[in-house]
């Protein structure tokens, strides 16, 4: 069977005109674009695509965890067939990174609009709240948002409720964000890869399995700070020799134990930092990811003995606390079929892998039917000003989503 | 023979009660005293003791260097016999740390003041600049300033120039704060040990035998920053790991060759230092400290040594900058005889020891006779608001460094 829809294509050049004017919010010198969370730069992003949603005949909420649903009207009462993905981004982060997804999801129904088409079902394009970060805005959205707001720190030290009142969310109400199944039927949500499988594979488009696990930790060492010069070696307590061996020991564990995991020492901060003194303390973060949530959970256990033996042997004291605990979300197989399906059709390659970093998509998949379609980024670069994707390989993702998303409307 | 002067002391009370005024300014609510060099605090200070040099009938004036030397003068035309120390300390220091060897040095002056008692020789009590960080006071004064002012660095930013001015100095004139033998005959720099050999030895004072080498290195670690998430370990360049095990080789160097010597690392800096991104680059300081030059040297070609091993084990690019390089300086047999024989006639148990701390007595040592008068640290511990010494050792090591100057005033 043949659709009038198989031959429709989003407007390549003006999604990516779209993504050089979004760009140009936070832009830096050096090419790359601040936008934290919460900041002036994010809350200018989410007004000019809040503009652009109205524009396009979608009407535009925010929700109690600040995040800007534009919903595109279906012909039926059905639940919604959504998309999207975040604007903030990290300290120095790429162009591509979250816009990317918000704007291919708009795009996509400004092309529909075009056309005066509706979909049987309505379309939401969401822009999710501080996924870089607290995650609170997808996470809030699946019913998983902590009840304590002290545990959401955003690095400025303001406060969660004062963090949401700027963009318009109401932390008091933040369990009227909650969505279920009946109204929100499947997620899509298209992404750069982060990463270099694609390219290597010669891919243009990849299938995703599934959000792997993750685990944070920050590990604090306690020392004793003395003068560098006096103190002899026997009698030291340096905690960045300890921390030196947390650092090495959890290198260790990624590199040597069977698995695909990977384990990372991203920031480490000595005490009282000074060239003649005997670092009294270290702390430190660790991160883990696996897409077994039981595989993570052993690399865990194992590092608690290894941090026990280096505190013994280093007469330091060593403390962990979890900063994040994701659990692994695997993508549903009917819409990695419809994504595998369009690219198909469409003549791009595609591959399946998994997302070994977290995203928006992995919380919504804890309540509805989820999938996530990359594409590729050049030499994985990502997190950086380099990042990049080329505009053809933009218009061919925003195509795959299109063609996925009309799948999804032929079901019930 | 028993001299006149052999019953003198200090006024021991004067001494601890100006101690205690002076460490009122850049006193930190936690007991540490803050008084950064070329600060608002440094300059408040030494207009105190101006204040008080003044006071005691001494002339006071400030060389080139900034150095603050008050000089009481002596019934015949002979070189000084000179003593001092400095106002200066780390970002939280304690009290005693310098402080104390200018004001016992003031104290001396005036006890003799008091009695009408002129000595031999001039007596001059000097207040060096910035002993913690560019020990650019004693330097000039032994003609071993440095020519390029941009080598200078101090921690704000400020250049040399400009700090040098705001206490009084001129950068212009640097060599004019140059000294020699001939106008200063013999150098005695009292100071509290820093360490903990003289409580665990149970010794009233210590006669230092010399201070030891020092050298400082930055040490630099070039990797390739990526996201945490989506780097597989085997592509990673991690900077971090690198330095952890450049950590472990220093203080694996000090621990396990021959010898007495310390090696510390304690500064390192993370960049991006993000939780989800591998580190890119790390900065870090390493120190090494022996008494023998020749087993320094030995020291730091086994670094080098390693440290390239390291950069080719993680495909890191790892430099190595000389940030201070001091040569060893031994205390004059003479004057540490004069110092043991006051502190036995004292009544004080006196040991010799070496130090293991930088201290402007290992410049000035360079053109004259030197040596350092150590009283006990209560566990050892430095540069922190914990360093301690009791007003009794305090008032001992005073009237040890009187007592050894009134012999010193006998030789010609």
């Amino acid at each position: 069977m043949t659709l009038a829809t198989d031959t429709w294509h989003v407007n390549g050049a003006r999604l990516n005109a779209s993504l050089d004017e979004l760009a140009r919010i936070g832009a830096l010198p050096d090419g790359s674009v601040r936008r934290l969370a919460f900041g002036r730069e994010d809350i200018q992003a989410r007004k000019l695509v809040r503009e652009w949603m109205l524009a396009a005949d979608m009407t535009a909420r925010i929700d109690a965890a600040g995040n800007l649903i534009g919903r595109y009207a279906g012909r039926e009462q059905l639940p919604a067939l959504a998309t999207g993905s975040h604007l903030d981004t990290v300290e120095r982060g790429g162009r591509f990174d979250g816009a990317y997804g918000v704007l291919a999801g708009l795009e996509l129904v400004r092309s529909l609009h075009e056309r005066r088409h509706r979909l049987r079902h309505p379309i939401e394009v969401i822009v999710f709240t501080d996924e870089e970060n607290t995650i609170i805005g997808s996470k809030a959205m699946a019913g998983q948002a902590l009840q304590d707001a002290d545990l959401y720190k955003v690095k400025d030290g303001t406060d969660i409720q004062t963090c949401l009142r700027r963009i318009g969310g109401d932390w008091s109400l933040i369990d009227t964000a909650r969505r279920d199944r009946s109204s929100i039927g499947a997620f899509i949500e298209l992404h750069v890869e982060q990463g270099s499988v694609l390219e290597v594979a010669h891919c243009d488009i990849g299938v995703v399995e599934g959000v792997v696990c993750q685990r944070r930790f920050e590990v604090t060492i306690e020392g004793q700070a003395n003068h560098a010069g006096t103190t002899p070696m026997p009698l030291r307590r340096d905690a960045l020799v300890a921390a030196a061996r947390v650092v090495l020991a959890v290198e260790d564990l990624a590199r040597t134990l069977p698995g695909q995991q990977v384990a990372t020492v991203g920031a480490l901060d000595v005490f009282p930092n000074a060239t003649n003194i005997v670092p009294g303390r270290v702390a430190l973060s660790v991160d883990i990811r696996d897409l077994s949530e039981q595989h993570v959970e052993f690399l865990v256990a194992c590092l608690q003995e290894r941090l026990d033996a280096i505190a013994a042997d280093t007469h330091t004291h060593i403390s962990k606390h979890v900063r994040l605990r994701l659990s692994p979300t695997l993508a549903s197989p009917d819409i990695q079929q419809a994504i595998a399906r369009a690219a198909d059709r469409l003549g791009f390659k595609s591959c399946y892998l998994p997302s070994r970093a977290g995203h928006d998509a992995q919380e919504i998949g804890r309540f509805t039917d989820m999938g996530m379609i990359f594409v590729p980024s050049a030499a994985g670069i990502s997190h950086s000003g380099n990042e990049y994707t080329s505009p053809e390989q933009c218009i061919q993702g925003a195509n795959v989503l299109l063609h996925a998303l009309l799948q999804l409307d032929e079901r019930d």
